[in-house]
């Protein structure tokens, strides 16, 4: 029996500006990656969502990203020091596992927010970085990862538990990274194509890139987008096709 | 033989900017109360403020403030609900603990800055949401406070270990609370007559406020200041008057 | 012929956070108070709706704040120098108006935003540091008051060009402040209510407190709010219903 | 008879950081550049900057930046639209502005600051945007450039006044740029060694690159740096030794 998890990153509200449909979207999904205040959220918000996760059984993840609220965390920082944006998401980290104490409901699992996993996935030395900064916090938490970049490499070297994702909504490069958001189609918006997409992932055990290549991968969670209109019937959409395809949905921290 | 810990508030630089000379001051002190960002501090500069009280054998604690970078934690911010300063100080405190764990120097207490333990001190509700702040992130961590404020009786009620404190350079109020900075002579510049004051606090057990009430209370730690001209030296000279005393310095996280 | 102006603060989105649908409010308002970065918005923010603005025909302000993003402009902050507030507003009206140079649509007004006007509408010299902010910036710019209280008054004395300024869905206390929003019933939630409000405080030129006191006072322009669900289809509902009272709507930069 | 001005970037602490000597280094340098915020500074900083360089007769320039606070401007931020960053400039540049007219000391001139200099040098259509900055807030600005790039292009294009600007302490590759501070001996740590280049260079007309390649370039300002020690003192050198060898120092507002 095929077991997958839905994830996606939420708690991206800071003061009074509200982004995506937190609340719902946790009645969707199993594993939630919360924003820790340096591209989005802040301690009040980071509170609700690992809540409002405990009263819905999802499991909470911490999901840092560079200093960057300005840019979202999506801007290309270039010549940071990796042992610098370690220190950064230690950090960020134990700040969310903190919350998680408070609220009862600890945190599982990490995933790195917006360019710096793109960054990573291409660069030996900040994967390694990233790596250190989860495993110096001194818990047993799981990285998820997108296959076959480097990012997959540095934790298989640390011997980090690992929850290995796929895109429902974004088209690959044949080295696995996504394509860029700025390259016309990579964003699939019609939830029918992103969760036909979505079945044949799971079901194959394979991602497609834009050229073509099949990849044969491991895959243990999907993220499904939270902050655009429509994004919670498009995850109720995948959900229930996975669901109609027999694949059962749990949170992979019960798995991995 | 009495014994007494010496402690600062350190790691108050930001990036570019450099505040006080912590390198040398934890040469000095007993116990560090380091920023977490939200008044002053950064990632990288509670790194290495961690790191050099190790080496130092300095004991570490977290130091967090209400969020305002821009006012350094010293306006008095009327109306938030105590229920959110609680949330913004668990990440605060959650950061500066991942950070300890990261460079192997667990914290070992909490201090709050500026105008927050100030008005905590006057008002049993926030003082108790720092509490409990403190007592949710699940360790056992010891509890800095000016005795004989509602901060004390929070932490009473609450059962905390707790270290009292007492300000080398400040003058008291009847209510055992400080007087105000803006108040001519509140602060006292001269180290001598600092380490005159201090000696005489430790050995008689007792603090005076500014109208000459004298107030037994118990003293596990004095706080000295670290971003003043000079300050290094101060606190040297404190540190060798007391010695002469017969007074033991250590960190109270060793005693209390 | 009764001539009156309605006005919005706007321009209040931050990076990838919207707030409020400013591009339709544009369509219904005769005058817009744009964010300046402090409690709200962002250059790109304000280019695009002072851009907006100009094609509609929409008067356009600048609306500085304390220098608040975490708390909107919206926290009470003690114990700060009028004469540093009258700096940080000479720094964003500045903004504002290069914004409007940039864009060929020139700043017409200044109108302070959330808890700055409110404090100050209480104390003299923080409302006399305002009016030496707004005429220190070289230009002749109306400043918009609420009639009776103290930034009125600084106006006056400075022989500012002012508007005085109505809220159509706010209820007033005697001495003409805005109550509390915290306060139950504060706020008018139901358009019909707002606007029949409006059109009786326009065409009878009085506003009336909570406690039944009436007050006869000169009105400019009735302040509509946009950042919430239904407020441009209030905002219409009240321009509807002042034009079917024959009142014409304009914005006061033409008028006063 | 030669006339040269020697500019300093100034205005560069926050809050309560302290960041150089600017009340010193006012009573040396002829052409201040004050930082606006983004980088660095703040509006109270910014308001004393202006005063006390009235007080010594020095001209001052808007020094605005990337928005990068955090990075202190220096962090290379890939993939922005120029035409954003364009309006970033246009925002910071109202400020100093009215920052000027509240203090009677209005703006001469724009420096922009850190990577941001650096990235235009070649890049035409980020170079353009900048220029387009400066002339849309309407007033007849001088352009502080380094020459033989793509920002004194830039300026010839628009026909904007400028004022070619070499730099003390600095060393020069082939194409005009200054070379990276990461590269060993980049910057010139010795007074003396940086006094006799400049006194060369300003004699000759020439600037030399690493490589020796001689480059005869217009000169109308000196750069020298205000946040090192020592920088006082070394801008007091460079000035005696202009002084010595004949030369006028002057702002060159009153000469381009």
């Amino acid at each position: 029996m095929t077991t997958i998890d839905l994830n996606s990153d939420l708690g991206e509200s800071f003061g009074v500006y509200k982004l995506g449909n937190d609340d719902e979207m946790l009645g969707v999904v199993t594993s939630a990656n919360v924003a820790c205040g340096f591209h989005a959220g802040d301690p009040l918000v980071m509170h609700h969502t690992f809540e409002t996760a405990k009263a819905n059984g999802v499991a909470v993840g911490a999901h840092p990203s560079l200093m960057d609220f300005w840019g979202f965390g999506r801007r290309r920082i270039v010549g940071e020091d990796p042992k610098d944006i370690e220190k950064i998401l230690v950090y960020q980290i134990g700040a969310a596992l903190a919350v998680g104490e408070a609220v009862g409901h600890p945190v599982t699992h990490v995933k790195t927010h917006g360019v710096l996993g793109t960054m990573a996935n291409e660069d030996p030395e900040l994967a390694t970085a990233i790596v250190r900064a989860i495993k110096s916090v001194g818990r047993d938490l799981i990285y998820i990862v997108m296959p076959l970049g480097e990012n997959e490499r540095a934790g298989d070297r640390a011997g980090l538990r690992m929850a290995r994702e796929i895109y429902a909504d974004r088209t690959y490069q044949d080295n696995g990274n996504l394509s860029s958001r700025k390259e016309p189609g990579s964003v699939i918006h019609d939830p029918a194509q992103a969760a036909d997409r979505v079945v044949r992932m799971v079901t194959e055990g394979e991602i497609v890139s834009t050229s073509g290549k099949r990849m044969k991968v491991a895959m243990d969670t999907i993220c499904v987008h939270g902050d655009t209109p429509g994004a919670v019937e498009a995850a109720r959409l995948i959900k229930a096709r996975l669901q109609e395809a027999g694949v059962t949905l749990r949170p992979f921290s019960e798995v991995v």
